[in-house]
């Protein structure tokens, strides 16, 4: 696509790097940043594992197992058979070439590197020309209040798969971390184009980002045009647990609330064509049209638009986003 | 075999684990008990890697890759491909069951479980009657000095493939190790019949172990046969670098040599036929057998014949032990 300057998307795992796959095929290489979200991100079995960021990873260099819909393809687990064996957790499934990632930033991490560096080495290796970035090189853990206590992301989502009611979504060190510093320059440099919120999960995949000071005032402080596309059509997520979260969070499942949960940072929103009796509702630009990813067409399509989108809105000029009491 | 009482073996990896297992063979269940050196445990990737006390739980259990030598039976290896993608160190070969091992010993380690608890658990799971211990649940590191310079031993040993020249080797925390526990109440008890230096690497394999000062005092204070079985056969070693350091130490490479070495300590000697010659210099009763052990009927024979000769030296009495100055 014929578009000038960078772009930076935000994004959690397998939903909204949909969209980022889409925008990296559409863009020149080296065009596009991802920042991704490292709340979910835990130790386990004594290993440091960033699931998003390495399904961002996988996925943007076409070795995602697209079957499973997580890990490697062509993935084999001699490894969680053994360990199965020794009587250690298998909950979270570990896949013999996996492994070697979380072993090896494992290791760099003690060694003293920020993950930053790891990922963006590991992306070169794995030929990327898109830049990853973890959002925060400090330590994020999202926690949630569940009906079976308080459970750590991947116990929630993993292990539980989801079933138990929410009651509230912590964001564990947020306050004090600081966006990555290649972020917060790109955010500042005249070069940016857009940032685009991926239709990642607003509560459990984007909002950890969010909940960093530094990044919400640099998105608030930033010139061009921050889009959302919607995670929800016809007031259900895709996929995933977005809509019976926000249910058992007490919300309105609709892109209305999701783009109100935007509100101070998004100057621009992507509707679902089958929400569009909802556009005149938001107060700011909607851009409407089927958000639905199935194919690799399907993902350039939506990018193509979200950036059109976005250089109408730089030509046209847009509201500063409005900024609620209190945030 | 019908022995009385308990064995305690004394091992290192490959060369001494032979007649591990043919004791184990010819033993009542639990009969046999291993105490394995650790000298040459290491930090790798992050991880507890513990390669003689691993060869050890797969030798015994049947779990052992006979055609490498070393590692697991049907191993795989999509762990250490992808790391060498990653550009992660992979001069140390880890599979994908292999790996297991070290991945959950390191968790327990670093939960403060001591070495023994987990290598016992580990046995019971690989459905091991042997008790299999580590020398010592404290860090003792073998280390080499070379014409390459000063090397961890796996380093001398994987890394280098034993090539350079050793001008001395030291073990690293020896001095301040206690035995482990259980090998030290087993040394104590009356039901105990014999001890036996397995055919490992005297100066790598066994020495680690005879350094700590706790176990080469209990070694020397129990009433039971300590008997060596030579690791050389005709002045050379079956396999490994035995010869080659004794040569390099200014060593003659003669199973005198090692008997020399292991004075104060064993109180019988099992000397290959053809070395047959040397036997009156020995100066304690010595054993003279065929000590190659290719099938495990050899293995079977030299642990009978072991075992027979520990009994003579009980009903016969045999020395003290000789204890040369200054040890």
């Amino acid at each position: 696509m014929n578009i000038e300057g960078s772009v930076l998307a935000l994004s959690g795992g397998i939903g909204g790097v949909k969209l980022a796959l889409g925008l990296q095929s559409i863009l020149a290489p080296a065009q596009l940043t991802v920042a991704v979200n490292t709340g979910d991100d835990f130790e386990h079995l004594g290993l440091a594992i960033s699931p998003d960021v390495d399904t961002t990873l996988y996925t943007l260099s076409g070795q995602a197992n697209t079957e499973l819909g997580w890990g490697r393809a062509g993935e084999t687990w001699a490894f969680m058979e053994e360990l199965g064996r020794l009587g250690a957790e298998t909950w979270f499934r570990l896949g013999d070439k996996d492994l070697a990632v979380h072993v090896e930033r494992t290791r760099r991490l003690a060694a003293g590197e920020p993950l930053s560096d790891v990922v963006y080495d590991f992306a070169r290796r794995f030929g990327l020309a898109t830049r990853v970035l973890p959002m925060s090189n400090d330590r994020v853990r999202t926690i949630v209040e569940t009906s079976a206590g308080t459970l750590s992301f991947q116990q929630y989502f993993v292990k539980y798969a989801c079933r138990p009611r929410v009651s509230a979504i912590r964001y564990e060190g947020a306050e004090h971390a600081r966006p990555v510093p290649a972020a917060l320059a790109m955010l500042q440099e005249p070069d940016l184009a857009a940032v685009v919120i991926c239709p990642s999960n607003p509560y459990l995949s984007i909002e950890p980002l969010l909940a960093i000071p530094g990044w919400r005032a640099a998105l608030r402080a930033t010139k061009v045009p921050v889009i959302a596309v919607s995670p929800l059509i016809g007031g259900e997520a895709v996929k995933g647990p977005t809509a019976k979260i926000m249910r058992e969070l007490g919300l309105a499942v609709s892109a209305l609330t999701v783009a109100r949960h935007y509100e101070g940072i998004v100057r621009g929103f992507v509707l679902d064509a089958a929400d569009a009796a909802l556009a005149p509702r938001f107060g700011m630009p909607v851009h409407v049209t089927p958000t639905l990813m199935r194919t690799l067409a399907d993902k350039e399509r939506l990018a193509r638009e979200v950036l059109e989108f976005a250089r109408a809105l730089r030509r046209t000029g847009f509201p500063a986003p409005v900024c609620p009491a209190g945030r």
